[in-house]
């Protein structure tokens, strides 16, 4: 089967076709600007790839926050996002109408989470925790299988940490949340670089772990999920992910005593394995659950 | 139907009979002691009671950690618990074998959880979290209607939070962690006299609530549940309530903009309905899904 994908980022849109055994056939990407603007770009693309390849179901995985909820008269909108000029637009609806077809609709982070637990780093794993950290810090999650779904979505970016230092952070609603000490432009706004060009011997990069394990702890705490995928720009720099790891041990102190921690940590906490089709293929996955 | 239950807890045991409505037939509390003692005592209690009752079932709602995976070694056994007496004491083979009945086995606070969603103040929703703040502090959950587990299982009392203060937490493997600032004892350590004696006025409860509220926070930006349900002794101080839910408000501080939070954090965020008894009932519960 031939299924479509839209991944609807804050900074760029990516749509695509690929199998249902999630190949990709084709991907396409171009910058978000303005929603009027964007979403037609998507649709021409979307109206071309049917033309080519005769796709049967599409489904869409956006930045957020977004409505979940069917009975909601907003249902398929981007609601209160910081992406002043994409809040309250009916994403799912504009691209159902433009193209006459239903849209499977979840958050990208979401979205990503099933990509990797159906094809990915966390294969048969009922119970997945996907992290991005990169532009912004999110989290998706599936529990005994299925989606996490509640009052919203996970918005895993925005639970308080502790700051390692005197810097409180980027982002405009929190001081010391995740996503405002631990992402990319956080550590630009912090270290007066980009994260890239810091050298791996940068204290910066410790500081970094010990803020990302805060997040992975209470997650660990929380939900105790059977694996944690770790992926985004930041996670890039591969010599990020054992701090992490060890930074994680050192916080649980002993504490939740499974071999998975203690022992396999290196299979607990791991990098995605679909790199950047995560966020295509989750919404192509959508559309198969 | 006729039900039994046993609520394990660190400093005392509860056995009853139900029924499959919720309802407590009699309750019989004495201290936890040695394991040996204290699971003889159980035995002789649930033993009387099948003569009188002729219960059909039995569930164990325990503190922990506990091991819930079947296929393990030490499937049914309490493992790395903080009460030292009790490490790898075999609670549901010891029962099993006494009683000549199988013993269906969760958390205390799962198995609370899971009481208030049936016949508590979460009735009908998918997802729910239920949190005590008591001698320690615990959390269980639903998600998509179902208990969370994962490689452990829910551990919500040990999520880093921040101290607001510089006093550091009273528990044994973490600085600053949710259970070793909120719990009573760690109120009674920082303050000086029980918490039960802190005048409602007393600077210590608006710490208290900063302090649940961070937890609080993380829990909705990890898992968005539908409503989150709080008990335990230092919730007897319902002064306390309130403020958490403010606390709560300001820390989100508008990001997540949902009615839930915004207009009716006093539906979202409640008081247990089930007081003393949601153990018992909890582990009446686990016989029923």
């Amino acid at each position: 089967m031939i299924i479509a994908g839209v991944e609807a980022g804050g900074t760029k849109f990516v749509c695509g076709v690929g199998t249902d055994e999630g190949e990709v056939l084709e991907r396409v990407s171009f910058s978000t600007t303005l929603p009027d603007e964007t979403i037609h770009q998507a649709v021409d693309c979307l109206v071309a790839m049917r033309n080519q390849y005769a796709w049967q179901s599409l489904g869409l995985a956006s930045f957020g926050p977004i409505d979940l909820h069917r009975e909601s008269p907003s249902y398929g909108y981007i609601t209160s996002s910081p992406k002043l000029t994409w809040q309250q637009v009916n994403i799912v609806g504009l691209l159902e109408q433009a193209l006459g077809t239903q849209v499977y609709f979840d958050t990208d982070v979401n979205a990503a989470a099933l990509a990797e637990q159906r094809w990915g780093a966390a294969k048969v794993k009922e119970s997945v925790v996907y992290i991005t950290v990169g532009t912004g810090v999110g989290g998706g999650a599936l529990v005994n299988g299925k989606l996490v779904h509640g009052i919203l979505h996970p918005e895993m970016g925005h639970m308080p940490i502790r700051s390692m230092s005197n810097f409180q952070g980027i982002c405009p609603f929190h001081k010391s949340c995740l996503e405002g000490l631990a992402s990319g432009p956080a550590m630009q706004a912090r270290w007066g670089v980009p994260a890239e060009e810091l050298p791996p011997d940068h204290p910066a990069w410790q500081e970094e772990a010990n803020h990302l394990a805060q997040g992975l702890v209470s997650i660990i705490s929380i939900l105790s999920p059977g694996i944690i995928v770790l992926g985004g720009g930041v996670m890039n720099q591969t010599h990020l992910l054992p701090l992490v790891r060890q930074a994680v041990q050192d916080l649980l102190n002993g504490y939740i005593a499974v071999p998975e921690i203690t022992k396999h940590i290196d299979q607990y906490i791991v990098p995605a394995g679909l790199g950047s089709n995560a966020g295509l293929l989750g919404a192509m996955a959508l559309t198969l659950i």
